[in-house]
């Protein structure tokens, strides 16, 4: 199976997936995400993006080797692996995923984690698992119809179709479109932005964002008051407002800003 | 008003509506309906498909005849068609709408109750009941709410604005598409990939999707462990993971395979 | 900071901003809010327009006048300006807004409260306040989810980016655009038309669409019967339903038909 | 199997339910109780009770009658009483539900619908299904849940244990306790109260009920204008308010007053 | 219509109903309500108490003056009562209601939307709305159940059954008993104990059990690290955990705090 | 800080709590937490019991401990905690806790996980969070909430009062009360029984408790069919249905039957 590492550059956090041969490293796709994630958020980075050394996101190079494992290892595995996934929603700070080339399966459920997902011509998307007889359990089916909405849904997730890089931007699947050749420097570009942004406005954002999706407006109504609160008295707030005031008053645009995340 | 009959043909259900004159048959919509939705969740079917053998479907030639029997009466009718659609969408099996002509109020309620909907270019779907001073009593507004985004469906339903064939599939609001003179070959295609597909991972999926899009994602969340257990086991997957992973291994596509259902 | 007026005009009701000169007329943006909204329920118009003098929406022209009041201050202003947006959306009547210019974070959270939004070629709609180091309280980032699915809401929420007037309608942020010069005409037509429909399937079909955006499918599934039930005695739906009754007898479409909202 | 009859009294309508000897009456449980629903649902009764000829709600007096069709026939015979059982619930007069003797598993599911449940010293109720290494499938274990709580619930559903006539009201898990020799009577007086109550606000307030216990406090919110609406001009209401204005303006008890349900 | 004022002591804000004469000032319940509670927002309060001068809480002293306005006022002025009811909920410190009398209707429907209620042997509590043909409109009926449960809810609300000071407690639907004569000794002790208490966390709770009591376990999960994120450093936390930590260390009782708010 | 080790006793798992002197074995609460819980989920135990050696379930002696790592490390903290809690409530057998003494903060968050909570005459149990100026990071106060109720979870969790073991039971904050010195006997006999019990339908009940606590009773009705279809045919359903028939035709009552968990 295939496995992660954590690294940490300045403000910067990435997780790294390595595509390893098959049986080389043993079970450790699940392991090495779950630590990779603890590592994460135990530091004081502001942006954390996702990326392949292969340019694919996939578990294993074998199936086989997964589902030998017997039916009870494999739905420890899975519940393993969301867990994880639901860690990454839950992180302080906003996440990136970037895919020059195929994410499937569990590879593309762990991308949904992330608010951000860059992708390209070259890119693939997909939930096979119906096509294989069995089904996602790493939260697939519900973040591919949040996504794209219940008809794309049913043809992503019951009939197995994939989306390639620029269908997705435009059902909603993935949010950003790099032009060839520059997956790279779209992601780089957005993963600065973020990691100078008002990190402390972000989580307040995501929050809603999540409350929304996991249990509709009215939910997110209620939690608002509390999450935005004391969000003016931060760093950022107080000298972002200064400026921005400067330059409506002075009938400017609002000038691109640099945040501490405090 | 018009009438349904169950038909079976191997692993292939159908339900058939038959325009009716007015006053022809009496009352019988909500009845054979009904009835027809039992016959079809007893047998050993593998999909069922919602035809009509004029292209159209509603309720009847002439809302006279409807509401010409009380408001009591009709509100019974109405709670007792919405129970038989959420039947069909609780099915163990997939469910399959296909029309060439009109689908307009409580028809076209029903075939929202469907996971794949095929139209074409002559197809158009509507829910007209504000325009004539009632409202839609069969679960039509929230169910082409989830299906489109509020904007949409706030001209859809508020404003009674019937919606083309290509436009439906365009805004989600139908699955798929048949060019001109091909609406028959493209539903019985998907209606034999479905009857071949494998039954139990699309039991497991569209739970998903019905839970996600009835309570967010937290609930599907929240049942994916339960819903999803056991599927590994099943004979389908069993074969099915065999043949991806022989596939896989010698860098082959995934082969169209087919399944038993069991 | 700016305010807002209520203005009857028959069964047509008009609330209006007013951009005041900064400090001029004190803080009472939420206070007038609030009385035009309570004043607009106690009338018996049954639609209600939200414009603006200077064809934009924005709390004021010097966000320092706002934030200078302390974030105790700040927090019970917002509390009371989404107070008023939840009573906007509970009014029993279809709303409409119309923007030929910029609606700017607060200012667009209130329009977020509508049913309609009609915009046009000049229009741009955004939640900046993220840039700014702070985030949405009254509701807008929930209200862009809802409308233009996850993905999208990240980049205009969480990024800030603002959406022109025909961008607007393509995501289903807006509902109806207005050709170049047209804003005038586009939106008094829906205001008319809306003026003299069928206000009590109008209040139905709201109270649907609010219960499915903040519980989903299965709730509004549940609310439905009651909600619906008597709407076939009202005095429109027996007008209507003996004109439509005649129509589809003699095959004819529709009338347009006037309703007097009884 | 079981069978069910629908009697009408004037205003009163029963579903009965007739304990057959084994095998006699073949698989009508789930047939007779559906037919039973819908002829009540069809008739302009103001309440519906639920009674046992032999004081006990039991499916079958052989379960291995039922587990012999199969667990396919067993999972289509169960969805189809689970689909009678929310009929039950949806009505749109108040149900009572009365028991001297057992109510297990299936039958006290079916109880479970309704809005009273009267018992006495005699009367045992309980879920036996996992100790027979089964689940309920008729959604005993949520309305078990909803009424006790969490704690009492897992005794209840894990665990099988039953509750006896006066611990189910003291829980919540019924509303009324009839002393010895006294449940016809009980019964009979909360039936005739009902049967001459305001019927449609029993209506408003049983449908505020499911919407709470089904999606919460603020989706009972969200839908309470609107099914609240218009019931202040109902004849009950008119009627009922002119009385109870008089009697407090003369400081007197509120006088016990008779509906007409209109 | 009785009318009330806010009053403000230090760090406790008290919203006082006063009963008038009927007809004497005008139908100012829910004016005076409104603006109560947003006078109270607006202060540095860290409680509000609802008491009465009466001891009562009822809209009026004679129905007919409501009703007399048209079904149109009436459901205009319930949904600004109930608009109201939910400021009070969204206040950002704790509040507490005290009723020596009876508390009714509309009145009892909004000491419902406080955190604590104190009641003692001369209280009743109870939902009449159905008794008079009409519905409780302000939030009621569900408030009830959330804090009784179905069961003992079904015979509050639709059948209009008061309930007695200790019984209220028993169940839950009061929060604190106060011996004969003692109602506004242990009311006042427990406003001061929140008036001196860690206000930002009494927030932090109170968001927890809406968000529960709205929308779930799995919704309060969701918004859990957001809404709590930050009180660490609150002076409150700083200066508790000091005190806390060295009794815990010297094995003594954990001191009463006084705390500041911040 | 305390840390926690996994055992396995045949089909009985049990996490075991060890109180460290303070500062002894560094930050590891949540570390061995999270061990232990993924070991258990991978082992082929049918129950998992959590005691303490000392018989208190605290996280720590000395909360300055905890609180000097900063609050960033404190938050990061609490959700990796947190995110132990909810792997065990989705683990696939059921969950028994046991307490003696003192289950204070984290320690009684971590129980409130479980599905048994057996106490004795020397339990207490609190939240006393509140109480330090901070509040429930683990999920508390929505679970304490959804035992008892909103009224007593306000004086539990605002108040931060405790509960002893008798009352704990009475409320419905605990499932099983031991006689003093009875509290090994009672849990061993209830852990025995579990590990005994039909390993799959305490799975299926489990997902149904939890899909209604989080999402309500039509979530749980929603996701019902996917959740219970299949159980019939497990080798315990079988075995207990022919015993369990045998029994009811000779109108014996049902044995206590053994099952094998498949």
């Amino acid at each position: 199976m295939n496995t992660f590492r954590f690294e940490k550059d300045g403000s910067i956090g990435r997780i790294i997936l390595t595509d390893n041969p098959p049986g080389k490293q043993g079970l450790s796709f699940g392991d090495t995400l779950r630590n990779a994630v603890i590592a994460a958020n135990r530091t004081d980075i502001r942006v954390l993006a996702f990326t392949s050394e292969s340019g694919n996101f996939t578990v294993t190079k074998d199936p086989a080797e997964l589902f030998a494992q017997g039916h009870q290892w494999f739905e420890a595995f899975t519940a393993d692996v969301f867990s994880s996934i639901r860690m990454i929603e839950e992180l302080r700070f906003p996440t990136v995923a970037s895919v020059g080339g195929r994410a499937m399966g569990g590879g593309f459920e762990l991308l949904l984690g992330c608010d951000f997902l860059v992708v390209t011509d070259t890119t693939a998307l997909g939930i096979p698992e119906v096509s294989m007889g069995v089904a996602p359990m790493a939260g697939g089916v519900q973040r591919v119809a949040e996504r794209v909405g219940r008809a794309r849904a049913a043809r992503i997730t019951l009939l197995s179709e994939p989306v390639k890089g620029p269908d997705a931007v435009e059902i909603g699947l993935a949010t950003h479109f790099a032009p060839a050749g520059e997956l790279s420097k779209v992601t780089t570009d957005l993963v600065n932005q973020l990691a100078n942004g008002p990190t402390q406005s972000y989580a307040v954002v995501r929050s809603l964002l999540r409350n929304w999706k996991s249990s509709g407006v009215a939910s997110a109504d209620i939690a608002m008051a509390s999450i935005t609160s004391g969000l003016l008295k931060t760093e950022d707030a107080q000298n972002a407002i200064t400026k921005a005031s400067q330059a409506l008053k002075n009938q400017q645009p609002l000038p691109r800003m640099t945040f501490s995340g405090k």
